[in-house]
């Protein structure tokens, strides 16, 4: 595309991660800016290499065409991953710098809590990487710290309430809440009106509440056991995942147990991912359900006070960030969910601004993470997969893999009966993708280790499943240059695309029917729901919370809830052990089987090796 | 001094503060660093109003002179504040904008808990302030998240340590440690090496080790009741004042109490303030103690191989924000140390950039909190008092004033009896900072509501008590033309300045010489230690960190342990319940009383009235 893309000088073997980003000196972002034809006050700067190119763009570009839209998705993983972000910055690379087409990347800005623990970064690998690096794995431009920090308020703000409610009557609550000013006036400030209007009353002035009202205005009543809110940190820390808060003797007695999740599990992550403009993302922090009150009505951020603040918090995170490849294309960092507890997608608002900026015949390539039911949510053109012989291996009944841990041999020879049986898993994510009337592409990921014959294996049983095309890529080896081959398949895809997107459900039917539909393309029988699950159920159905999408929080290792059932399971029955809603970000999440929402460390983790080079400045060990 | 200062037009009465601030445009931080002589290479933008200045300017600047140096203290606080922050950036409106000075202010990064809570911000007030207001309040350049961050990763890394101790034998504990390369051969990583120095071990091959070398090396054996390290959150949430962590089934009973603190409490956050180099702050991180083995050794974030991560996480919080006030002139915002419990001063760094870049003639004007015994650690030339009527009123023997509440009416009205009484704690203040040797400038902030009769009293009773000079100042409704004369009385005290500094005890006697030195300077009789604090006397004596200065955690309120002694107190014994060491960041603080470190919220806080106009996009409601 631009004249800020540039080819790779790659050496054999390829070298550690952080080496070869640090061997390439990033252009100034406001080069790869400019080659995406966006001037100085559509973004802002942070630091040399990032910049956050503001919403106020959409209002320009807004009337333009859409590029071609393709999704990065993978087969089941094994727990080292198998290079999808790889893939998504290889194809871009190869796009870009080799095929001469505008595209932008969007990917997800990752957790840092496991930079330090086992994983390492997130930045792609080897020859296809963002850089820098190490600002793309530490802080990037703050969204994950405005999120911890606006997470936290609200549940400071939670646990506050309760206490001064405890404490209080009702006319001596109301009387802080509305305090006289200076003139002795009392009044409602803006927020309150959204509390009053919930409650069905339209008086203006403080003084005419009934005491009935004041009373349910002023007292929340939040039922402590009802608190789904949880407090977040980005850092893996395992002893938070169950404590007990209120111990000190100011707290009289309050305790309760409680958890931290890692901050990318936070609903307020979902929202920015799912939000469209600032206006609709004050609504969604606003309408965020963090308990109920005792008699069962639903208590939100904006009935404690707070949906304003959560949203001057997140202000500046809903603009995305510009960062470049390896080999100098754009790519935006913005939003990073969970994969298994929210729906594992960067967000709508940077694919949305890419999508205007490549224009006609331009591609913007986003990847999703495992359990990417997201997808009803977006509008998807193509969805690329891809997979890479270790992970079939593991898919035929090979050895578990432990992340951290050398190897099994059986890896690293060759194994074709482990692959072909292996390649059942990856038929299923064909023809379950196929079914959203998507253009699949299967991008076959070599390792060093894979022989031919595997690789082919691969690649014929990928077009038997009836993937678009199959295409063996080294771009990790290679760069842009080892997917010239898969950018070529994907254009043709995108061309050949058919129109429209099929989704798995409809949104006006039953939270069991849309729960069932899912189940039954992971393979599943049947669904079996807990007490507890039905219990949910029934009282987001009564509360209205109806319409919502389902965002399954199930393991990613297996297409059913059991991790050690690999390949293409069927005939199981799904078990559903809760189920819990993000009302702000907008979907209903049932719990299939126990998810970790807070990793933690190993005992060496990452972070031995991590320092800085003082006479340099340049971080160095990071993997 | 530079083409970037402007004048304001002021209206009567004085606006609210983020009207105010959001009246003024401001203008493109790069204005600013270039009036300063900043080429681009020595600043990254951080959006339009906010420069991280790098650090590597001194590398060019360093030989050069030094400006002046203006330290703005106060005297004892009421709970609203009596306008330090104010009258540091009015006084530099004045040089800058009115006395054709070159100036550069130099301020701490306010903590983001109490924004929400019941302070409001801390960027000046009224037509003194720094600007874009809600970005100096929030985020800022993501400092304190990077603290937070790190803090937070040093927990984790203790209590997974202990856990994992607790599960393996010492060779297991080894062979994780030091696990073999793809090449079957182990080895140490670098951070490992300062451990083994610590323990006399010069090896430098895994397999050389003793047994009871690997012992010593792989089990840190830290004893849980001897933590002192907390983890923190930029939150004012009282909830998590004590805690109990560990509860969850995977950590097997592996229960302790704990707490956070709010993250400007941090050790991390005065390893900022003090560092004076790169090289220096990954020294200091990896130096901070964080408890005790068993057998009563200090253990360090080096030993638990987390002092180099930890620098990568505040690579880019040790360089300072460049800012602007309302009339142009250039801030630097760098770290932010509670008063009470660290030193509540901004960091070194940003002065010795400041005055380099002033040179001679310019001023550097930064304000110290209560408690500023960091003097010691400072080169201080002239530091300014400045006192309000209001804040001596309650010296005098006026009723109590609570934060968020109107103000009794004792002080809104003339009451020359209740100010002259007050004028004692004035008096005192004005004596101990002149017997560091510096002259002293007494700024009385004019309130509305002042009469004239007793804005003179306070100037008689400054002039009386030896100050250089007192000036009664109108910034906050007048910005620097309302301090134009403090400015005029401020470049005269540089001027007639005394050399050198004089400290209030040497660093080589005992730690309870220098508790003491200092008890007598708040007009102590004598010091009383509990049996806790005996013994952590004893305990820091023997681990030989002896030389350090002294920062005693005591209430602002008073200059003795209890709040309800205003004025000036004498003959009374003060109270050391603990003392604690922040070895890192270097110094040994005395806990003078209970001293809350995490602020709560009230029933109404400030959150309520924030919000954003999804319209432009600007922050209304923050005061």
């Amino acid at each position: 595309m631009g004249k800020t893309t540039r080819k790779l000088e790659v050496v054999s073997p390829v070298p550690a991660d952080i080496d070869i980003a640090n061997s390439v000196e990033p252009l100034h972002i406001s080069d790869i800016a400019q080659d995406l034809n966006l001037s100085s006050q559509h973004y802002d700067l942070y630091g040399k290499y990032k910049a956050k190119v503001l919403l106020s763009v959409l209002d320009e570009v807004g009337g333009s065409q859409d590029g071609y839209y393709v999704v990065v998705g993978g087969i089941t993983p094994t727990p080292l991953g198998e290079g999808k972000s790889t893939t998504t910055v290889g194809l871009c690379q190869a796009l870009g710098a080799f095929l001469d087409k505008k595209v932008v990347t969007c990917v997800r800005q990752p957790s840092q809590g496991p930079t330090f623990g086992i994983k390492g970064g997130a930045a792609g690998g080897g020859y296809s990487q963002v850089i820098p690096m190490d600002e793309f794995n530490l802080h990037l431009t703050g969204d994950i710290h405005a999120i911890t920090a606006a997470n936290n308020l609200l549940a400071a703000a939670i646990d506050t309430r309760i206490f001064h409610e405890s404490t209080q009557s009702d006319k001596a609550l109301f009387n802080r809440l509305c305090p006289p000013t200076k003139e002795g006036k009392r009044k409602f400030c803006d927020i309150m009106f959204r509390r009053l209007k919930k409650l069905g009353i339209d008086k203006t002035a403080p003084e005419d509440l009934t005491p009935e009202e004041v009373s349910k205005f002023a007292r929340l009543d939040i039922d402590p056991a009802s608190i789904t809110w949880r407090r977040v940190m980005d850092v893996n820390d395992r002893f938070l995942r169950k404590i007990t808060i209120g111990q000190g003797p100011e707290e009289k007695g309050m305790m309760r147990e409680t958890a931290f999740d890692i901050s990318v599990a936070s609903e307020i992550m979902a929202v920015l991912a799912l939000t469209t403009s600032l206006a609709d993302m004050r609504e969604r922090l606003g309408k965020m359900v963090v308990g109920n009150s005792k008699a069962g009505d639903p208590v939100t951020a904006d009935d404690l006070g707070v949906g304003g603040a959560l949203t001057v918090l997140m202000k500046d995170a809903i603009n995305p960030t510009l960062m470049q490849t390896l080999e100098g294309t754009p790519v935006l960092v913005h939003a990073g969910p969970f994969a298994n507890i929210a729906h594992g997608n960067s967000s709508i608002v940077a694919d949305k601004i890419a999508l205007k900026l490549v224009g006609p015949g331009g591609f913007v390539v986003t990847e999703a993470g495992f359990g990417s039911d997201i997808g009803t949510e977006k509008f998807m053109n193509i969805k690329c997969r891809y997979t890479t012989v270790r992970a079939l291996k593991m898919h035929g009944g090979g050895p578990q893999v432990t992340a951290g841990k050398p190897l099994d041999s059986a890896y690293v020879t060759e194994n074709l009966t482990l692959v072909e049986a292996g390649c059942v898993n990856l038929v299923r994510h064909i023809s379950n993708t196929k079914s959203y009337g998507v253009n699949v592409v299967v991008a076959v990921n070599a390792f060093a280790t894979d022989t031919e014959a595997e690789l082919n294996a691969v690649k014929n049983a990928a077009l038997a499943a009836g993937a678009f095309d199959a295409v063996i890529c080294t771009h990790h080896a290679h760069g842009g240059k080892g997917a010239v081959d898969l950018g070529i398949a994907v254009q043709k895809a995108c061309e050949n695309a058919q129109q429209p997107l099929k989704f798995l459900y409809p949104l006006d039917i039953g939270i069991k029917d849309k729960i069932e539909a899912i189940a039954k393309s992971y393979g599943a029988d049947g669904v079996e729901y807990s007490e507890e699950a039905e219990k949910q159920i029934e009282m987001y159905t009564k509360q209205g919370f109806l319409n919502l999408p389902i965002c399954m929080a199930k393991t990613q290792y297996s297409f059913s809830h059991d991790a050690a059932k690999k390949g293409a399971p069927s005939g199981f029955i799904l078990p559903i052990r809760d189920v819990r809603a993000s009302i702000g970000a907008g979907f209903i999440y049932p719990l299939v089987g126990t998810m970790s929402t807070m990793p933690g460390l190993p005992t060496r983790p990452c972070f031995y090796e991590i320092d800085i080079d003082t006479s340099t400045g340049k971080v160095i060990g990071l993997s």
